[in-house]
C-alpha cells in the first residue's frame, strides 16, 4: 500500500503570506480554467484602460522607486529599465490589447482520434494553473505577464525586483480592480508578498500549489532558481549566441549579419557573442568583420546601451590575433581566455576564434553555447543542411541575423520568456507554452 | 558582464564511473541525434534478434537475480515482475519489432510559416539528448525504455534495482552488442554502474550532462527524484484514480465500469482508488456496488494479483456505512480515515464517499486527486460536459474505465510512462513525448 504525497491543499492554512497567496492563486485557478475566451479579453480590455485612467498614480508610484535607485548609485541602463512615463504606461496598455487579438489556446483539440473499440479521444489545452514569475526591475514585465497569464488561463504570482516594489505593487493594484470589475477573480494576479529573499525561496518550494516557475533575467538569477527549486522550472534567456561564416559565404552578407547580430541591440539574450569564421575565408572577412564592429560600436547612439563608449572589444584566440596584428584594425583585440567562450557579454565585446571547418564550428557551439541561437552564413546548401541538422540549440539560423529569436518576430504575438531548455518548451515562449493539456475518453459503458 | 554556468563538458574527465557514463552518453546523443529513420530501425532488429538467440544467458543472469530476491523474502509478487522466462524474453523481443514498426518523431515539422519579412520558420522535432530512467525490478523496462530512447534518437541512462542487476547487465550486454554490430554507438544503452544510493544521487544531479529524468515506479521513489533532482523531472505513474456515478447514470454500466475500473488489475496505477456516488442514486447504487466489488473480489484467480484473498475492503465514510448496514455486505466495510482519500491501494481496497452534487465530487477529486484519471458515469450530456470541464486530471473519462490510461490503448504504440505532471508531457507519454524542438530560421542577409 504505497500513499500518495499528502495534497498540499490539506494542510492547515499557512502561517506564511507567501503560501497564503499562493493557496489564493490556486484558488483562482480553478475559476479561471473553465472561463470562455470572451470573459477573459473583457477583463484583459478593462485592465488596459485601468491602466490609462490610472497612470497618474502607478507614474508617482515609480518615481518612488526610481529616486531610491539613483539614491543607490544604480545605474542608468537599469534606471532606464526601472522608469515609467505616461507614454510608455499607455505602450505597455497597448500591448495588453494586443493581447486581447490573440487567439485563445486554452480548448484546442490538439489531437483527436475514435480508437478501434470506438472509444473517442481528445486531447485538449488547458491552463497550467498557477504560474510564478520571478523578474528583475521591468515593470512591463509585471504586466505583460499578468496579461499572458490571464488570456491562457493561469493564475499568475509575480515576483519582481525589490527595485521595482513601489511600481509593481501600484501596477498590481490597479490590474486586480479592472480583473474584479470585470466580474473575474482579483486573486488571479498577485504579487508575491515580501521583499527578502526567503520570500522567493518559499515561492520556489511551493510545489503542488505552483505548477511552474519562470525565471526571466540575467544567468545567476535563473541558476540559483534551478538549483533550488522544487517547482517545475522553465529556464530562460542566457544567451551565448554564435555566428559562424562558412568558407563558402556571401562575405558582405556576412558582414551584415555579424554587425546586426552583434550591435543592434548587444544588452539582449539573442545578441551575437562569438564569432567563428572559416580558415579559407579568414584572411578576408576578419579584417572586413573587425573594422564594421569597431565603426557600429562607434556610431550607435550612446544613449541606446550606454555601452557603446568603450567601442568594440574583440576576445580573439591567437589565429584572429595574429590577423588583427597583420592587418591593424580600430577595433581592440585582446587575447581570448578559456572563459570568453562560454561568456554573455552583453557588451560590445565579442569573442573571435578561426576554425578548420564547419563540423569544428559545430564542435565549439557543442560545448560552449548556452543553446540559445546560433546562426550560419553560407552560400552552400549542403552546408546550411548539415549546420542545421548538428546544431543542438532552441533556433538555428541560416544567412539571417541570431536577432529574429523572438516571440513578435516569429508571429507568436507576444512572449513570456524565451525557453533555453528542452522540456516543455523551447525557443519563444507564446501563449500555447503556458498551457498543458488532457486527454477527454468518452465511451458508453467501456471496459477492458 | 554576466557568466553563463560552466560548461559541464569542460570539466576534466570526471572520476566518478556514473559521470563518466553521462559523458559518453552525451558523445553517443550527438551522433544519434541526425540519423535518419532507417539506420535506427535496423539497430532495433538487430537489437530483437539478439535478445531471441542469447535468450539463454539473460534467463541464465536473471535466475541469479531470481534466487536472491527469494533468499531475501521477497513477495511472489514482486518475484513474478522479476522473472524472465524464454517466452518472456521473446514476447519482450516482440515489442521492439513494435517499435521498429512505429513513425520516427525526428524531423517531424510541428509547425512552419513564411513570416512577413520572407524569413522561412520551421519548429522540428529533434531528440531530447541524454534520457535517464530510474525503475524498479521490472527487466522488461530495460528493453522497452532502450528502444523507445533509440527510436526517438535519444541516449539512455538506465538505472534499475539493484535487485535485478544481473538480468539487467546482461540485457544491457546483449542490446549493446547488437547496436554496435548495426554501426550505431554502442554508448546510446548503458547501465548506470553501482548499485548505492549515491550512484543514483548522482544521476539526479549531473543537470547539463542529463536532459531529463523519468522515474517509473512507487509514489516514494518518485517523491525522492522529484526533491532531489536538479536534473528535470517527468513525474508518472502515482494514481490515486475516482469513480463517480452521477444522479443520473445507467446503473448497470456504472457497476461495471466500477468493478472494471477496481478490479480488473488493481495493481496499477490507472485502477480507481476512490468511488463518489451522487446522494440521488446512493440508496439505489451502493448495495448493488458493493456486492459487484466483493464478488469480483472472490471470483478473481488468485494467481493473478495475490491480492484477492482478502476479499474486498470499503474504506465508507459515514453516509456509505449507514447504508452498507442498512442493507448488509458480503463486503468488508471499515470508516474512513482522511489518509484513505489520498491513497493509491494498488488493492481490492476502495474508498467510497457520498457527495452532495457533481460539484462536490469535482471539489473531492480537486483536493485529493493525484491527477492520473477520473471516470463520471452519466446519462447527462451537461453533467459529462461540466466535470470534463471542471476536472483538472490528465485523463477524465466518460462511461469508459479508468483502465483506458495507457499508451497502448491510446493507440500511441508504446509508452515510456504516463506523465501526472503539468509540463512537457502529460498522460501517456509516447514517442514525440521524448523529443523537443528546435526552430530553424532560413533567410536570405535577413537582419534587423
Amino acid at each position: 500500500m504505497t500513499s500518495a504525497p499528502t495534497s498540499p491543499l490539506t494542510d492547515p492554512w499557512p502561517k506564511s503570506p507567501v503560501l497564503q497567496t499562493a493557496y489564493r492563486a490556486r484558488a483562482a485557478a480553478v475559476d479561471l480554467a473553465p472561463l470562455p475566451r470572451a470573459l477573459k479579453d473583457d477583463a484583459l480590455l478593462a485592465m488596459a484602460d485601468a491602466l490609462e485612467v490610472r497612470t497618474k498614480e502607478i507614474v508617482e508610484a515609480n518615481a518612488t522607486d526610481v529616486e531610491r535607485a539613483r539614491e543607490a548609485g544604480t545605474s542608468e541602463a537599469i534606471v532606464d529599465r526601472l522608469t515609467l512615463t505616461p507614454e510608455r504606461v499607455r505602450a505597455i496598455a497597448s500591448d495588453v490589447r494586443d493581447v486581447v487579438a490573440l487567439p485563445d489556446p486554452v480548448g484546442e483539440v490538439v489531437r483527436g482520434s475514435t480508437l478501434p473499440n470506438g472509444i473517442d479521444l481528445r486531447q485538449v489545452r488547458v491552463p497550467l494553473g498557477v504560474v510564478g514569475i520571478i523578474y528583475e526591475a521591468r515593470p512591463n514585465v509585471t504586466v505583460d505577464a499578468a496579461a499572458l497569464c490571464l488570456k491562457s488561463g493561469n493564475a499568475v504570482l509575480l515576483r519582481g525586483s525589490s527595485s521595482a516594489y513601489h511600481s509593481n505593487s501600484a501596477l498590481v493594484k490597479v490590474l486586480r480592480d479592472a480583473v474584479g470589475g470585470a466580474g473575474l477573480p482579483a486573486d488571479a494576479i498577485q504579487l508575491v508578498p515580501g521583499e527578502s529573499r526567503e520570500s522567493v525561496r518559499e515561492l520556489m518550494r511551493a510545489r503542488g500549489l505552483v505548477d511552474v516557475l519562470i525565471p526571466r533575467g540575467g544567468a545567476s538569477l535563473i541558476r540559483t532558481v534551478v538549483e533550488e527549486s522544487t517547482v517545475p522550472v522553465i529556464e530562460t534567456g542566457t544567451g551565448n549566441c554564435h555566428v559562424y561564416v562558412d568558407a563558402q559565404a556571401d562575405l558582405d552578407m556576412a558582414v551584415d549579419i555579424l554587425v546586426n547580430s552583434k550591435a543592434q541591440r548587444p544588452s539582449v539574450c539573442n545578441a551575437a557573442e562569438t564569432l567563428l569564421v572559416h580558415q579559407d575565408i579568414a584572411a578576408e572577412f576578419l579584417p572586413r568583420a573587425l573594422e564594421a564592429l569597431a565603426a557600429a560600436a562607434e556610431f550607435l547612439p550612446r544613449a541606446l546601451e550606454a555601452l557603446a563608449a568603450a567601442g568594440v572589444t574583440v576576445h580573439a584566440d591567437e589565429r584572429v590575433q595574429a590577423l588583427a596584428e597583420a592587418e591593424g584594425t580600430k577595433a581592440t583585440v585582446v587575447p581570448a581566455a578559456m572563459e570568453d567562450w562560454e561568456t554573455e557579454y552583453l557588451s560590445y565585446d565579442i569573442a573571435a576564434a578561426v576554425v578548420d571547418s564547419l563540423e569544428a564550428a559545430v564542435a565549439h557551439i557543442g560545448l560552449w553555447s548556452s543553446g540559445h541561437t546560433e546562426a550560419i552564413v553560407t552560400t552552400s546548401q549542403a552546408a546550411a543542411r548539415r549546420f542545421t541538422q548538428l546544431v543542438d540549440s532552441t533556433t538555428v539560423a541560416v544567412n539571417a541575423s541570431t536577432r529574429f529569436t523572438d516571440g513578435s518576430q516569429f508571429g507568436f504575438g507576444a512572449e513570456i520568456g524565451i525557453s533555453t531548455q528542452k522540456l516543455h518548451a523551447r525557443g519563444p515562449m507564446g501563449l500555447p507554452e503556458l498551457t498543458s493539456t488532457k486527454y477527454i475518453v468518452t465511451g458508453d459503458g467501456h471496459t477492458r
